[in-house]
C-alpha cells in the first residue's frame, strides 16, 4: 500500500480521500479520487481470500470495477431477471457481485451509495 | 463487443454514449459513461497490438485505466523527474502509457482531454 500509494499520491498527483484499516479482516484500503470516481488501492495479507489468491496468481493489478447504487438488493434482482449471471444473489455487507462472465470477462461490484451521497 | 455492449446497456442499464470504428486499426470502442468516468469496451481483430496478445494470453477482461489530462507532453515530463517508470516518454496519438511497474501493477494511459471538455 505504501509503495503503490506513494505513486498516485506523489507522481500522478491524486488526493488519497480515505485510508481504511479493516482490522480482522488484514485489509487497508486507501481511495484516490479521480472526478466523481475513485480509485481504491486495496492490500491483504490474510490468505484465504479471493483478492489474496488473484495476487498469488496474478501479482498486483486491477481487480474489479465497482459501481455505487442506491439499492443492491434491488438491482441484483433486476439483473438476474434480464439474465446476468451473479456471484451474489443477495447482497453481503452492502456489496454484491456480478459474474465475470456476465460483463465481457470483467468482475462487478456493486456497493450501497453512502446515505449523505444519494 | 456486441455481446459485451448488449451486457452493460440492456442489462446494468447504462447509455451507449458513442460507438467509434476505427478502420484500418480493425478496432472498435465503445463508451459508455458513469459519472464523469466511461468504461470503453475494446474489440480488437488484428493481431500485433499489445491489446489483441492480452486477449490472446488472458481472455476478456480490464486492461487499463486512463486518466485524462489536459496536456499530455507536460505530464509524461514530470512523472519522469518525479521518477516514474514510462512506456512513453512522449505523447503518441494523443495518448501515453506509464508503466504498470510504476503503477502497483496497473496499465495507466494518459489521453488528452477533449478541446470542449477543457
Amino acid at each position: 500500500m505504501e509503495e503503490a500509494a506513494r505513486f498516485y499520491e506523489k507522481i500522478l498527483g491524486l488526493s488519497l480521500e480515505e485510508l481504511e484499516v479493516m482490522e480482522g479482516m488484514d485489509t487497508t484500503l486507501g481511495f484516490f479520487s479521480v472526478g466523481e470516481s475513485n480509485i481504491e488501492l486495496v492490500e491483504r495479507t490474510k490468505e484465504e481470500t479471493g483478492q489474496a489468491k488473484f495476487l498469488a496468481n496474478w501479482g498486483p493489478g486491477i481487480h474489479h470495477i465497482c459501481l455505487e447504487v442506491d439499492d443492491i438488493g434491488a438491482e441484483l434482482k433486476s439483473y438476474k431477471e434480464r439474465g446476468a449471471r451473479l456471484i451474489d444473489e443477495t447482497s453481503r455487507m452492502k456489496v454484491g457481485f456480478i459474474h465475470p462472465q456476465a460483463a465481457g470477462g470483467i468482475l462487478i461490484e456493486l456497493c450501497a451509495l453512502p446515505k449523505e451521497d444519494r
